[in-house]
């Protein structure tokens, strides 16, 4: 069949290139000269044949609200738009909203697979009425990895179900990547597992922890087996802190990916105001000179 | 090679098959007759030809302790005991030492697999001296899941870094379990994605988190999407607890393992006595009547 | 000076008692006719003279929101409301416009004190401008405990700061009653300690954890020293969770106040769907019965 | 009465005075000869009359151990010791066995106070016999502060329970400290709240989170209300670790105190092993060009 793709970044490029792999046309656009098929998302509309299908693979937020509103102005009645990248599930209701008005579909696609996925295909998690996922089959199926239907791809639920799923898999993520962080850093501080990067390369087979972060952790130890070469610097993106908020919001204890979180937040401290008034509280009352009142002979570090 | 086996439980039945189909001679000895190859330890120890290597797979701490103790007055000079249990990694020295005194060697061995290690294979750990390692190759390599010898095998350091590895191996476990845990109570909680089962088995190629662990979870929503059958009370074994009691002895920050470590205590609690306080300290201040200071006429629940 | 005073519950009464104790007037309204002054709030503008001041002290959200909007119909230019509720803080900018386009002044909040404050006096953090602060001073002396205004009052800063104040403070309190909840179980449990109660009473003073909430405890433990006929339920009001969500919108970590809010949301849960995942992970490779794949023969329980 | 009195550091040499005071006769012995009243341990004890009372006030550990073995073979049948450290309680039953084989007893007492204790007067959690514990109240009324007996001492049970008092003492006080931390963090952090330094200091009346140590946090930031000239840096002792290893024992969940003790562990790190692993984890998906497998020209962050 036939698929605009608006943002042909990291991600869409490749998936550009994975649709033309399996048989399918695809008119890109990106405001990137060099990799646009279109000179203009107006030109990539006119370039489809109707019924369209539009998919956005561009930054979550304004950037993929602000085409969708493009878009809605651009095609016709009976056209469909994906939105495939990470969106708030809350931005997803106001999405198809905008297009409804004008007649046209929308699903929420939620993408697993990073840079692996041109060649190993993409997890996909989808949103939206059952009759526009029937339409959209063959470029889900050209998307997701080989295998059956069902193992890389699910029609999760109503609109915004997509981004949800994928906000819960990012949220999961954390934690998982959080407990094997936590574990290597045991091994490599205490001293006697005397072989990390071996015993960690050990679990590939057989064991209850193998998985494809374990295999990914392992290939990265390969080559700097202390990780000397990187800084425990981590960013979050939204993901994590939108898991975080729907899990207050609906009561749910968090515990573990929560924890995950706030490591990457530390991560990123220089220094930690909290554990400045903790320090500042043991001074007060181990002993550091005060001046307002108590003891005037007071000094260093006491008993409390 | 030949090969003594203490202990024919779910795990030591299995291991004697899996050995014996790769052609070696197994010899062994239960507590229950209807299973064990010998009537007595020391029958077993007479079958075998010195040097001899017995594999002790019986329960950790007591049991494993006195069996070690047991084949130290039976073995020669020369021979070789492997403790595959799930022994505390300090247990390992004390072992050593017991079975030196006689010439003994010793071995520590953390197996991981569980009932699916009769098919697939087990992960191994090992720790003690390279030579001892070596003469071993033969039952681990049979032990051990197809593929190279180091994706499923390690000898990891000295005496305890076999258990030591497989301590933590079972500590990440916790961490995992408990991420996608979390993950499956936010959607089943919310409502958002519909299919819960059918997401997770869609996360199964392709994603990010796809594991092991979630084909499993997949495999128990598969007969029962909503875990209606299961009670969430979940055992801890010791592991888990020395992870977290390594990581306190080293300095080591382990919040998410340890998450998953407290979310089990208190999967196991009728009541939990802090909440109890919390909920006294509501009502406190929040507006019971209290006996002897304060307003007299306060009641209900108020702002604060 | 006059005050109008919305909102005549437990907060609000006992507020009326305690400013009308400090010699001002007050006129109060409240929908339950036993309680109020005045017949409706048309009444109690009518009977203020101008400039007036009105202080709402209605459930935050909705009620507080909708009481804003009918003041600003009733209101005239120069007159000035005080929302003494628990609002979130960023309803205090959108009800400051609503009051400014009719010229009247807003000041928010933060009142702590529960029922003991009618006799102890009132904590309070209030957020807007200097000239509405002041012209406010009386009425915040007369509900401040005794003492220096600087240890129970605090112009914290703009609109939104008070209730932002008030909302970290009840975050706190929150770790607060978890940290000496934790402590109180673990002496329940272990029995080394065989006289909680009378510990606990002996941190009241010169201990480095003596406290209020402290001395409440103790209370509650006076009488029932087991907490034997309390339920360790425990509800969470809006502001331990805008607490969190305000620590991940500004990548701020906070363990220990997020794990308080969390044991609230387990305390409410009859069973947890996260154990239930992990049970059944558990039962997966630890040997039940499965029927797709790996050994046919397997049961029971399984190291792994 | 008559007290010997061992270790004369910053705890020590204050008791001695506190107690003197109270008109107590007291010989203190320190290994620094410019504090101590006598020359050595042994002119400490002939100095006393029996029945002789002897408090031990050194490091926990190996030095208060080895003043305990001392003592046993310098004192006489119907002698007693008090140990006031800050001993694990599992030293205890140790040091009364140590003692009793001599036929002297042996009382274990948890001393808070820090600095101020001098003034304040101390709280004291004490664990023993009865009978030796009615023999001590002199001393222990001197050291505790003015009021009520039991607001300041307890009796808390038989030998280790006083120091186990104290342990859990600790323990709130790491997740107390940590919820006035976080929650200044966050004032901090947003900048919603102007004044800081005068919210806190607000809150020390009326509030619910009034306290002693928010008024030890107040005069840290009285003069520094940025914390400017603290580093994040917390040391943590022995019962913050002990009082988590203690939950683990007791299955009892202990998230926020636990909390505490890992934002320590992470405040004395340069860079985070766990959080290396992480960043690494990131780069394996994200992007960064990778050697055996996948796809080749993989570059930079993407979704995942």
């Amino acid at each position: 069949m036939e698929l605009g793709l608006v943002g042909l970044g990291r991600m869409g490029g490749n998936m550009r290139e994975r649709v033309r792999r399996a048989g399918h046309s695809v008119v890109g656009y990106d405001r990137n000269p060099d990799v646009s098929d279109a000179a203009s998302l107006k030109e990539l509309v006119e370039r489809l044949a109707a019924p369209r299908a539009v998919w956005v693979m561009v930054p979550a937020g304004d950037a993929t609200r602000g085409t969708v509103e493009e878009l809605a102005d651009l095609l016709d009645e009976g056209d469909l738009v994906v939105d495939g990248g990470n969106s708030r599930f809350t931005d997803d209701v106001r999405n198809a909203e905008v297009l409804a008005a004008q007649g046209v579909g929308y699903l929420d696609c939620g993408v697993s697979g990073g840079i692996w996925g041109l060649d190993v295909g993409y997890g996909l998690m989808v949103g939206g009425d059952a009759a526009n996922v029937q339409r959209m089959l063959p470029i889900f199926d050209a998307l997701r990895p080989e295998g059956p239907r069902d193992e890389g791809f699910v029609h999760a639920g109503g609109v915004g179900a997509g981004h949800y799923a994928k906000m819960v898999h990012n949220g999961i993520e954390y934690g998982l990547m959080q407990a094997y962080g936590e574990g290597y850093e045991l091994m490599a501080r205490s001293g006697i597992v005397e072989d990390v990067h071996g015993t960690m390369k050990a679990w590939s087979r057989g064991t209850v922890v193998r998985s494809w972060l374990l295999d990914l952790l392992v290939r990265a130890l390969e080559n700097d087996p202390k990780l000397a070469e990187i800084e425990g610097f981590v960013e979050d993106s939204g993901e994590g802190r939108w898991t975080v908020e729907e899990a207050i919001r609906n009561s749910v204890p968090m515990p573990a990916i929560t924890a995950a979180l706030f490591a990457r937040f530390e991560s990123r401290q220089d220094d930690s105001p909290a554990m400045k008034a903790v320090a500042a509280l043991r001074n007060q009352f181990g002993g550091h000179a005060v001046k307002s009142a108590g003891p005037t002979s007071g000094a260093g570090d006491v008993r409390t």
